[in-house]
């Protein structure tokens, strides 16, 4: 079973095919600068790197082309697109709806899409990954792979902020926490290593990079993490505060003259 | 030795008469709703809780009042205020310039001043509250102390925020931290009842009431605590998030249409 496993940003795009039975990274790359003239790829494979400056308006192109470096008879690695049995989406928010990795059905779109608020930059760019998917490869079996999934597991008592409840009710303000497939693996990865049952462990994960967090993995589940309603919460990192104060938020915007509307969100 | 404690709030006075020879309490009370008709103080004094209602225009009116209770006939505690030897004021924010108790001047009403942006309920009471005293008790000595100076020890690594650094060259936003006459007095007092040196102890400090806040004291010196810029940091408490997803403030912001100009800063 061959699995193309897909990662896209507003404007670029990301991507392995994996041979499940080998676990090999058959081909990997990147599709960058989509929608502008300037979009390359960078694909990867046979221990080659290969950048090719092609213009892709759109992910639905960038899909398009990408696929067909996968069967370019110059340095292919499947012979035609049905060897592709499923497509794996890596995606971002699925609120309190996702709590594990599903088949890709409209309700599950209308999730992310409900959830847009709440990952600006990545529920839309999913949204179109998974799009331009169906009009290439109609039919092809489609799974979501959620970063707020794994942390669905989280007691109320700790994903409650302690502001007004109504704010959870109204507008699903809580905790969700991210990078869960990145805390799911390294937790179960653990336990193998460790060779003992994961359901008698507790183990404190750390995913550290541009974005970081940590969480608490106890039998295999998550219980607590760093991150909040948005990757912006918990441990300080790169481009990101963690934690905060509140009043130092409002007490920018009023030194510098900056509104809610202004303020961006920087989820990578 | 008599000292007359004062702690001054927006509509409020609280007081106390030391006698520092004894540590006993001389009489002590309350005066609320200052400003308004219905003002009214509520004196303890031999054991008995005496309230009347009184007037009050202002906080000089309450000092005034206040100090003939306690050279009233019926109650009183001392003959003529010629008696009280020094008044302490606490004081809330006195921002990077004052890390000790200190007798106040114009310059540390100046810093009062300077700091009540970042304290915006306290330190104009607390000001109005020394101006008052120096009105009714003319050159009497007074001394400030100042709920952020014991932190003015918290190095430098751990009050800075992870956030641009002009934020703090332009503005002032740091780490501060509250309650450190609190946080002074029960790691002072613990060292006391464990008999031993201050010095060499590491000890954890932990205020807790409608407002709280956790301290870290290394060899008698506060080395972190939980509050921030402001109190409304660290740990939940009964009105107040703590620490809190930054985005959390700006998406409830844009949903309730709310601005930085309206948001209050709640500071007990």
């Amino acid at each position: 079973m061959k699995i193309l496993v897909l990662n896209c940003g507003s404007s670029s795009l990301k991507y392995q095919l994996i041979d499940m039975e080998s676990e090999e990274v058959l081909a990997s790359g990147k599709y960058e600068r989509i929608g502008e003239e300037e979009a390359f790829i960078t694909h990867k494979v046979n221990g080659q790197k290969i950048e090719i400056v092609h213009p892709a308006k759109n992910h639905e192109e960038a899909v398009d082309f990408t696929l067909k470096q996968l069967i370019n008879p110059e340095y292919k690695v499947i012979d035609s697109l049905d060897e592709i049995n499923a497509i794996g989406h890596r995606l971002v928010h699925g609120g309190e709806k996702i709590a594990e990795s599903v088949i890709i059905t409209d309700e599950v779109i209308q999730v992310l899409k409900d959830c847009t608020e709440l990952a600006p930059l990545h529920n839309p760019a999913g949204i179109i990954g998974i799009e331009a998917c169906k009009k290439v490869m109609p039919g092809k079996p489609m799974v979501g792979v959620f970063d707020t999934a794994f942390h669905q597991t989280i007691p109320e008592e700790r994903y409650i902020y302690p502001i007004p409840y109504e704010y959870y009710e109204k507008y699903g303000i809580r905790k969700y926490g991210f990078h869960g497939t990145s805390h799911m693996y390294v937790s179960k990865r653990l336990a193998e290593i460790e060779n003992k049952p994961i359901e008698n462990l507790k183990i404190v994960t750390c995913h550290l990079g541009q974005g970081s967090s940590i969480c608490a993995v106890q039998g295999g589940k998550s219980v607590e993490t760093s991150m909040g309603l948005t990757p912006l919460a918990g441990i300080p990192m790169v481009t990101r505060s963690g934690d905060l104060d509140p009043s130092v938020v409002t007490f920018i915007m009023k030194k510098e003259g900056k509104t809610a509307r202004r303020s961006r969100r920087y989820i990578k």
